[in-house]
């Protein structure tokens, strides 16, 4: 039997990882860094800091593995299954290759590893297809919406409203019907441009909670320009941007 | 000058608090707890639990209140606010009585102080209306929506899916357009029940990550009656429940 522990660490600050998880990280024998290519080894160098700060040296492996990227495609959904079968082979080979029997292994999930990360579900299909004796556990983390909102000093929800939380590419939609308030992630395409005049506020953040943290907050369509050069200009600088947004109808 | 620190310390696991926010707790002269009555005493004895495991005996004081309670009335929205105006005077009578000029003071929010919480709206408006110099701070933590997903071992949303968080009096509306996954909190009505035959997968938990932690799911249809008995059960074990859950359509 072999153990993987998956583990929220926070989505940027490398103090919001919980005391659960903190100890936790003393449980593992070996750590799998998945590294997404040049500009995101950023990502990396955080979970470094927090195996740092967290635990003894000495004490486990770290194997960094570069991720398989998502093949260029229109259809995303499915470019994303192709991704994640990838991705579940190199998974396979981390446990087969670098975990011994009776050892247990790590893997740091950015903010909690519910959302919109293919970890649980590619270690879930590995575990179920009963190839490999494998138990798992999962351990929450605050999330980039939390990180964002607390950042802005915000609450999510209006009083007694809903939240819907989804996708820069499914907001092309328009605002979604029932609810006021959205949180937007994984936008590529400044999709907020396309709810001008809707009478917005947007809360915008990049790389909230890290030492590049900037935040821009107001009535949309009086700072969706400046939300727009801000993140050129952040592109421009670090190479990627990692940002996401709150939008909330005034009333 | 007083400060008042908002911290966000998880929805049960007294180790879901994060490394900052236990940090954070060092900082505080005073804190607030805000008990409930008699059966939500237990929200403020993990409170207490918190502050023993992460804090040093002596360097504090602690300040209980019973909670104003929300007055009966069809209006929810209206009920609300009443509740929020008592809070408030509740709030600005600990800060000028219990809080000398200088001093920082804290209140332990359940969960994250953005989600479902008054805490936050209540405290910005005492800031805003400048009778007071009080600066504040907020803390993110692993809400109950996090430790629902990490017991049930699930993810979020489904693969570039949405989510909406919602309340059980919104769900009667019936299951929203345009996501496949719903978090219901604040329910007190089994409101499940008018989503019956909608081919949906249930995940719930109450108390999760505490010691009276029960989980249970499946096809909605099949376990539904299962979750109205162990809710009554628990209700008439505890006195309270404090529950949420997942619902997704089936694929
Ligand atoms: C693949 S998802 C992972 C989300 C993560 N599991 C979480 O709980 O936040 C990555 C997206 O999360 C958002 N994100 C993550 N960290 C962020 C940060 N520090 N600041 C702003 N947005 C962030 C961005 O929208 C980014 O495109
Ligand atoms: C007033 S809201 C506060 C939410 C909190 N701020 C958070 O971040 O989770 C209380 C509701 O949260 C949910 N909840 C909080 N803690 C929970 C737990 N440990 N298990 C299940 N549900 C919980 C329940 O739906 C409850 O009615």
């Amino acid at each position: 039997m072999k153990t993987l522990l998956i583990i929220g660490i926070g989505a940027g600050h490398p103090e919001h990882i919980t005391v659960q998880a903190a100890r936790a990280l003393g449980r593992v024998d070996v750590f799998f860094l998945l590294d997404k290519g040049e500009h995101k080894g950023k990502l990396n160098a955080l979970r470094r800091d927090i195996l740092e700060r967290h635990t003894t040296p000495g004490a486990y492996r770290v194997v960094e593995v570069l991720q398989p990227e998502r093949p260029a495609g229109s259809d995303y959904r499915a470019s994303v299954d192709v991704l994640n079968t990838r991705k579940r082979a190199v998974f396979e080979q981390l446990l087969d290759d670098e975990v011994a029997d009776g050892e247990c292994a790590g893997v740091l999930v950015w903010g909690d590893p519910s959302l919109y990360d293919s970890t649980l579900r590619i270690v879930e299909a590995i575990a179920a297809d009963g190839v490999r004796a494998l138990d798992y556990e999962v351990f929450p983390g605050v999330t980039s919406v939390q990180a964002l909102t607390a950042a802005h000093r915000i609450t999510l929800n209006s009083i007694a409203g809903a939240v819907q939380i989804t996708t820069g590419r499914r907001l092309a939609a328009g605002m979604p019907d029932g609810v006021d308030t959205v949180v937007v992630m994984l936008d590529a395409q400044d999709g907020f441009l396309a709810l001008l005049g809707e009478n917005l506020d947007i809360y915008w953040g990049a790389y909230v909670g890290t030492v590049d943290e900037v935040l821009l907050s107001g009535r949309l369509d009086d700072v969706a320009k400046m939300i727009v050069q801000a993140r050129q200009e952040a592109r421009r600088r670090h190479g990627w941007i990692m940002d996401s947004y709150l939008l909330r109808r005034r009333t």
